[in-house]
């Protein structure tokens, strides 16, 4: 749906305040590159999941000013005629590489790079920030609950609670590529191709004179796809015997066996226990149960752990909003300016060491043990120089340089692919089911021990020993006072 | 943006199996009533602020299926025709009454109330929690933030971590209302009037060769509004004497005066003051000092307790995803059905007695103190039923009602207004500057007590004793047995 949206004008001011200096100052056509990287993994976590490139597609083969957006610019008496006869008649015309959807990413890398123009690169920040961070936030959450359900399906529940529509839409799309089986949300089905589920309302149970009445007519209606809610009076004494009744009564006469049952309230550890003995004992071992209620990774895990009974699980607002740590934390900063055809490297320093910048234009390399096949570490290098594969290669830590492992038979894999080129498309995106499998052999790549919830495992993420020399040199620059 | 998008799909699809069960089990022309409330204050804050009602109304007036919505249905081989063709010809029809924008608003009250066929009344289910949920969190939210601020300016600064594209537009909408004084959205001002701001990233003074060129160029450019970002380096050694000497250098012998500066890092309660200082001693005592960096209410109130010198503050992430409590948890419950003409109240029980329903058709009424102006209690009555204000009025805890109250010289008003009779809207809403104005006006009336962020007073929301014994009468039915 938010395809062929404008938003362009979803900036924040401050990029129109820079862009008419740049453009009075003489910048017009000074190339600059930025990154978009993060610094923290939410919930501690050992990775991150990218996303959000096609929407940042969409965003930027829409962009363009529109007359009610010059007005409104002209509106604020603070930009020249020059200046918004530009935009009027404005162009995309940068180079912008990626990370593809679905990899996992680590911080310090740069996922995005954006090359052109200096007024355009740093225009698109806002948007491709907040595309970005959103969408890879629901994934990397989403991600980590499939995790904890082993194996059990996680059905994304949470539209109701999500901050916005596109915030419904767009999380229920990166839930399900980070392993959601689907959505409740309709829409997210309609436009993306997400499979989305649902029966029914404790609403439902209540418009009728008895749970037994609303059983039965909904069994009546959806003999083939029979779920009942059992938990709007009470699971044991009235929800379980109740479909078991319309079950044996309603489905079994006609030919079909339950789908399955859904609580969403309780202690679900100890009820999907009793409630398994009782399907059981009436002949319902096929019989599914679903949980959902303020469910997250913690729960699911401390529920399995306590023996819960489930088979799948439904995830709503932990889940939509990342409620545990609802921000990631990308930001986007420039990295070089072209001069007379020379790339010169710019570096934010800071007294919080995380936070100084890697200069320069940049690739990222995976590298993989050709043994195992697993991921062993990132290597950012400065673009030009290649990881030969063939030969063996030292990593060392950036910050701890005496911590060094020479790789042997192992694969180098750059990450980064160009989206645009000259303003141009170049990138044709997958379809949502394919970046899902993606998603899945990607991760399965990882070690155990990088995916662990608590405390995991720190990915390597190194620089080439070329990019770490010229980021050591650009800080003696600064520290030699200037 | 949103104003006329079709956000009919934008649903639960469990409402669609339901609605096609209620038009084939004979409940078309079903009579029921929901209601929507919440149950608990983010932060544990003493009030909430209902916002979202603008773009209710919006949803409300473009609810209509498209051929492609029907075809979809179809795809899904479990709807009768009939559904699908009614669907087709769907007209809104339901009434539907809300508490206005911008009010305060307390747990278990109405705040949505829905009469209308219950295939209309459940269906929009998801979209008023949705955007009712979203908005008015982030209205909570900012105004905690505000009143932390203790009069200081707060703007709204998180497009870019925010969940989505309006969840970044609707939320900087949200925000100037419950009492920041602008944006740095664009696209909010654009569309919505919210006043945007901005001036410069650290990226304008790295692309200098200096930060005194970068600040001077800006300061020839925006004489009159010039804003310098100073922590690009070195606050206290390089910043403020770069800004300092620009302005002295380009500022003033034009005839200006500089507007202020802004830090986004670093540790604000040492560095405000420190600049502070040297600004003074330069003669630039009207100059503002900005501050940014992941700040919320705590920190705020903490960095002003430590005589921090701030004069106004930006604030992102922590403000446009509600971080420390990113979900409101709004819910909507059945309340009531029409039988032969009948209001047939119905409850929701549950062993956790906070989530048991109020049942029946309801108004809510706001009292206020005659002598002080400040509100005492809300009192959730039938509807019919009217609070004579010229009289006594006793009110009394639903919980514990030997807590008594009698009260006397005041006032009582009608929270819930009509948004819908018949389908057809009947409430203009008003401009964002007017409810900005009214939320403000009606959070004076609260008293500090409740307005206190650890461990508020809790106001009072009371039922009236008709309600109450309705409820107990229901709740009695329940537990003889069902």
């Amino acid at each position: 749906m938010t395809d062929n949206l404008n938003l362009t004008m979803l900036v924040d001011f401050y990029e129109f305040t820079m862009a008419n200096g740049y453009f009075e100052k003489g910048f017009r056509n000074q190339i600059a590159y930025f990154d978009m990287f993060f610094r923290k993994v939410p919930d501690d976590g050992g990775f991150a999941i990218m996303m959000g490139v096609e929407q940042l597609v969409q965003y930027l083969q829409n962009l363009r000013f529109e007359q009610e957006d010059i007005d409104y610019l002209r509106g604020k008496k603070i930009f020249s005629e020059e200046f918004l006869d530009y935009l009027a008649k404005f162009q995309f015309s940068c180079d912008v590489w990626t990370i593809p959807e679905g990899t996992p990413i680590f911080p310090q890398e740069p996922i995005v790079t954006v090359r052109g123009p200096v007024i355009e690169a740093q225009f698109i920040e806002t948007m491709i920030l907040l595309t970005v961070n959103h969408q890879s936030l629901i994934a990397t959450k989403a991600n980590r609950i499939v995790r904890a359900a082993e194996g059990r399906a996680v059905m994304e529940f949470g539209s109701r609670r999500a901050q916005g529509y596109d915030g419904a839409m767009l999380g229920a799309r990166a839930a399900y590529i980070a392993g959601c089986c689907g959505t409740a949300c309709s829409i997210s089905d309609r436009d993306y191709g997400i499979p989305a589920l649902g029966t029914m309302a404790h609403s439902w149970v209540q418009l009728f004179d008895s749970e037994y009445d609303a059983f039965k007519a909904y069994a009546e209606i959806y003999p083939e796809n029979c779920i009942l809610l059992v938990d709007t009076y009470n699971v044991l004494k009235s929800g379980i015997p109740n479909a078991i009744r319309v079950f044996k009564e309603v489905l079994l006469p006609k030919g079909f066996r339950p789908k399955g049952v859904r609580i969403d309230s309780g202690d679900i550890a100890y009820l999907t226990k009793k409630m398994r003995r009782m399907l059981d004992d009436a002949g319902f071992c096929d019989c599914t149960i679903t949980a959902s209620n303020s469910l997250d990774e913690y729960i699911i895990r401390d529920t399995l752990m306590q023996g819960a009974k489930i088979d799948s699980f439904g995830v709503g607002e932990r889940l939509i909003t990342s409620r545990s740590e609802p921000v990631f934390g990308g930001v986007y900063k420039l990295a070089a300016l072209e001069k007379n055809g020379e790339i010169v490297p710019r570096i934010k320093i800071s007294e919080n060491t995380t936070k100084i910048t890697n200069p320069g234009f940049k690739q990222v390399y995976r590298l993989y043990s050709k043994e195992s096949g697993e991921a062993v570490a990132d290597v950012i290098t400065l673009r030009g120089e290649e990881i030969d594969d063939s030969k063996p290669y030292e990593i060392f830590d950036p910050d701890h340089t005496w911590k060094r492992k020479k790789l042997t038979n192992f694969r180098a894999e750059k990450l980064m692919v160009p989206l645009f080129i000259n303003g141009k498309c170049v990138y044709q995106c997958p379809d949502v089911h394919s970046v899902k499998q993606y998603c899945a052999e990607q991760i399965d790549k990882l070690w155990d021990e990088v995916k662990r919830f608590e405390n995991p495992h720190k990915y390597y993420v190194d620089l080439s020993p070329k990019l770490w020399k010229m980021k050591e040199e650009l800080l003696e620059q600064y520290s030699e006072g200037r």
